[in-house]
């Protein structure tokens, strides 16, 4: 499995027009295990994004998608900037769509 | 909805069996919508958490639940501290065993 997550501040005033155009785009893309889409508690401008996917060639090929790639040309203007980035490898757990990972 | 996700720091070397103990112990949460374990890609001790929940009640109970309380006497040994955390409200998304919030 491929995670990443992120924060990413909407320009002032623009986080419920961003979160809208996030959750429209982000249907059916194929390998995509969890993308979940929440607000910071505390920034009125910040929205957190946590992904997981089945490999990280799934992830890089949403980008590709029409729905995805008009998005993103949508979503631009109405970005401040990106923080708190990191790459993950999901182990497991609840939400995955799949049982846990054996352990150990 | 409410949600919270951090990085956790295991004691160097125990990455692997601190997985495991939170793999065992999330199952069976009510209320959990998402609970995702996964490995920081870059530093060989860290631990993402990613949690969705129907409130922050139902978080607040599972600290209780009779495996979550032995899960956290075992796992406080192998744990060397937390940093990255942030409380949030999740709106929608994959993975969350509920269709995406209404927009707007």
């Amino acid at each position: 499995m491929y995670g990443m997550l992120g924060r990413m501040k909407a320009a002032p005033g623009k986080r419920e027009e961003l979160l809208a155009l996030l959750l429209e785009s982000s249907a059916d893309m194929p390998g995509c295990l969890s993308y979940i889409v929440a607000k910071d508690a505390t920034d009125p401008d910040a929205i957190w994004i946590t992904e997981a996917w089945d490999s990280k060639e799934h992830h890089d090929a949403s980008l590709k998608l029409p729905q995805v790639q008009a998005a993103i040309a949508k979503a631009r203007p109405l970005i401040a900037g990106f923080d708190s980035r990191a790459e993950t490898q999901p182990v497991g757990g609840i939400g995955l769509g799949r049982v846990p990972a054996p352990k150990g």
